[in-house]
């Protein structure tokens, strides 16, 4: 599996993936109605950097990193991690917040924020934890999941070691 | 005083205030070398809305209202504010939460956030828990103000009445 930076072809490829992702409503606070340029501007172009991890030539997942504020909080990152439904629990979603924390302290970041991890997505928030990730806060009813109607999302919270 | 859709004009006016505040680097996240187009995109042009309070000519301040997050969040708005100096102790902020609270109902949503309100900042953190907002959450070491060093910022939230 090789992780690299995302070209237009790459998230072409992803697409797919991306739209069953929102389209799901159960993880992402996106627009589910999102087309291909808002989705590409918003996951590549937005960012200050967007990262594939391939087998061969399948795209398993993406992640994107970014300044969570600006000015006096700019220390702090942000990251979105997708993996596609054919490639969960093969430890995807591990190496890339790995990844990602790695290239957030080689751009100069301390810390990183998630800013609303939907808190039914049981497997997500347990990944995070065991990464070192902390829920600092829980926002009320924030999240209308598809199924499970109005849930709780979390903020979570990782001091880098820089 | 009249609270009103801010204009271009206005934005103009209240330019040395905005610049003030982000110079500071006491309250907001903002980069401090901002430039004015893109101040003007940020608080008036990307936002949903963006009022100002004006006793005649003079511009007393302004804030924005957006949604937090978009789809299955995008029924919890975010605003930010901003006094001018010279008008401070007077009520002012509070006018305008409560005129923002108001309108993010007529608009349709059904809560607010706060992502980062600067915990030394007691005034504005006092005034919005009378204003019934709640901290449910707080950022260790979020803000690197520009006297105290790196303080927390606090996440608040309320629950609209519709």
């Amino acid at each position: 599996m090789i992780i690299s930076e995302i070209s237009r072809t790459d998230f072409e490829l992803f697409w797919p993936v991306f739209k069953s992702v929102v389209l799901a409503q159960e993880t992402y606070a996106f627009d589910p109605a999102i087309e291909f340029e808002s989705a590409y501007n918003l996951w590549c172009l937005l960012p200050q950097k967007t990262y594939v991890i391939k087998e061969k030539d399948t795209i398993l997942g993406s992640y994107y990193i970014k300044p969570n504020a600006a000015g006096p909080s700019a220390h702090i990152s942000n990251c979105g991690y997708m993996v596609s439904p054919e490639s969960r629990g093969k430890g995807i979603a591990r190496k890339l917040c790995l990844h990602s924390q790695q290239i957030a302290v080689e751009l100069g970041f301390s810390a990183m924020q998630f800013n609303s991890v939907v808190s039914s997505n049981d497997i997500a928030v347990k990944l995070w934890q065991k990464l070192g990730y902390e829920i600092i806060g829980t926002i009320p009813k924030a999240y209308k999941h598809k199924t499970l109607g109005f849930v709780d999302s979390f903020i979570m919270h990782k001091q880098l070691n820089v």
